[in-house]
């Protein structure tokens, strides 16, 4: 195990109905804030109207900055540090997904600066402070509502890059497994997808004696892989999605990675996918991860061998392990198949022509590796995309 | 699931050498702190010196107060208090296990009130405010480095009470497994069973669809009982004490039983066996636990089924969920025993003479019940205790 240095201080408050505490726990930061929201679903479902009467019995008021898409933009970005600014808002409320979340993340760290955002994400320096950030989540997949990552689309090249630091913490965030009650199934299969490869990025790491954090880590898997089909067979069933979306935040809370290394190579070639063909990230990771894989499954047999016994219940054969890791990497598959998503890029509509692109774009022209368990270059990225394509 | 609101803010500082760091933690917050500790072994282990010379690095001077014994007592509570009013300390530092910590946690509530902090622990009233306490842990047992909970024995009719508020969690814990190398094989084993006590508080629940942290809490156990083994055969197993102190931490700081009802009545009843009779807590919990097993395993036969399979191995039998059940419990006792630990009173040296004595104090003279999976009145605590005997 490595020596680390965890605290993760969201208020988490979960359940039924627990939306209406909003305005309060935002009161409490700020009285004038940026509600930042996506599309129409939040008005629909009648939750955008519970949210604005909290926070009016709560004496806040707000500016509105909604239209978020799925791989948040930086010009809505912009847009939102403008409207902070103008207005000194004192907090980003952002009520829906990963990708509002992510999207007031990077608002709550230019709304402090007087420079371009965009170099934090582009690795040029770091924040020294941001505003605070509070969420009512309606998607349990991105771990964002209590996380320090926010993942932001440039338009201009199509770049997909992160930031992460302990100031993005949200200060609360709202989870109340109902709002998921209306995910079109897709989204579930790609939200269950995402939450599935935070838990794996974590869990393929060279470093040793890592048997607590392994154990909680397969624990949430396990509880993945049961509960999904009972939301995809009947969306309103409270007690499943419960477990879903608890376990969505844990698995990306930085508790299951302390005193571990892990991987993300396969969120970074996937980042090179939806930026470029603005696909689902879910459905991009359900391609990738496989392959990458088999890519470096044989770096370490035993690790995947164990991930297969004890999270895909394959039975362990010691004279064989290296037919228990393949059949792990081949439930995994069934597993995203089950849920209605594919495993090939040309199940996401993708042709080989732009491979070369993604694996040079990736590594930055070939000038940095990814990933920690296999560092991989131009040419490991190119052969797991060809892996995909199989 | 049940509704929760989650929030545990205290800095965990993880690793080898990580005691160096605490300083500049303490600093944070104040200047001036009360040292707290018990006996003599972290002078002799060399821990004293590392901390002071880290706080003097750090420009905080100090006020000690050692003398802290298992099963801390309220008069040096009182002392510390004192202390800390009388010199204006800020923040309390506690440098030991458990016994330090709760203590040091007692000090921080009443040094900043005018009235007896024992009303607190009596259920008059509850704490409005508290100094910050930072810990650095030596026993990998209580969890009170980031829990809620203090308990105190009055040496007035030797009550042991308990106080949970959210404003104990310590500022920030510092856990260096190789604090642990030192520990006598009993309080190893006592610790473990203290771990596993917190656990199991937690499991036996009413409260439904918990299937998340049910696997959590099992990943937990299964963790103590791999590595529990190991350090016993080799003090000095670094991987090994890793895996028990983080697990300790976690099995205690309110992750764990989010969404939860926890049961508590082990831990009330073994608070009349220490407080009486002195006995380290973890011995007595290793008693009383599968007393109460056996007393109240009928009222969810599936539950210490499933606590049997998923966390024992023992093999599940369709049709006798019930010798399931009991095998389970036949394990944990084996167990204890596997660490040197008695599971009978007689273990402990206590005779059937204050049986009843217990049962009263425990239960306020039959004026309220305690536990939550099943309630339990004067009469079912005198059973549980003559179950403990047999």
């Amino acid at each position: 195990m490595e020596n680390f240095v965890f605290q993760n201080p969201t208020k988490i408050l979960f359940g039924r109905g627990m939306e209406d505490h909003v305005g309060e726990e935002t009161a409490f930061y700020s009285k004038k804030v940026l509600l930042h929201y996506g599309g129409g679903s939040i008005k629909s479902s009648g939750l955008y109207d519970r949210v604005m009467a909290s926070l009016k019995k709560a004496g806040v008021s707000w500016i509105e900055l909604g239209g978020v898409k799925p791989n948040p933009r930086f010009s809505l970005v912009q847009e939102g540090i403008r409207l902070a600014k103008e207005n000194q808002l004192g907090l980003i409320l952002a009520v829906g997904g990963g990708s509002v979340i992510d999207s007031a993340k990077a608002i709550a760290m230019g709304a402090v600066i007087d420079g371009n955002v965009w170099d934090f994400y582009m690795g040029k320096g770091a924040p020294q402070s941001a505003l605070p950030v509070g969420t009512v989540l309606t998607i349990p997949a991105a771990g964002s509502e209590s996380s320090t990552g926010t993942v932001i689309t440039n338009e201009e090249g199509w770049l997909k890059r992160s930031v992460n630091s302990e100031l993005l913490y949200p200060r609360f965030s709202i989870l109340n497994p109902e709002l998921a009650f209306s995910l079109p199934k897709f989204q579930v299969a790609c939200g269950v997808t995402d939450i599935m490869a935070h838990l794996m990025e974590r869990y393929f790491t060279n470093v040793p004696h890592v048997s607590f954090t392994d154990r909680l880590i397969e624990a949430t898997m396990k509880t993945l892989i049961n509960q999904a089909p009972l939301v995809l067979e009947d969306p309103r069933n409270y007690d499943a999605w419960a477990e879903i979306m608890w376990a969505g935040t844990i698995a990306h809370n930085n508790l299951l990675n302390t005193g571990r290394i892990g991987d993300w190579a396969s969120h970074d070639i996937e980042h090179e996918i939806s930026g470029i063909y603005d696909v689902a990230h879910g459905a991009g990771l359900a391609v990738v991860f496989p392959a990458w894989m088999k890519y470096v499954w044989h770096h370490d047999v035993n690790r995947f061998a164990q991930w297969a016994v004890r999270v895909w219940n394959v039975d362990m054969d010691v004279f064989n392990p290296e037919a228990v890791a393949l059949q792990g990497i081949a439930r995994l598959e069934a597993f995203s198949k089950s849920m209605g998503l594919g495993t090939r890029l040309a199940d996401l509509g993708i042709k080989d022509d732009r491979i070369d692109e993604m694996a040079d774009k990736c590594t930055n022209g070939n000038t940095h590796t990814v990933g920690n368990f296999v560092p991989l270059d131009r040419n490991a990225i190119r052969e797991i995309l060809r892996l995909a394509e199989k």
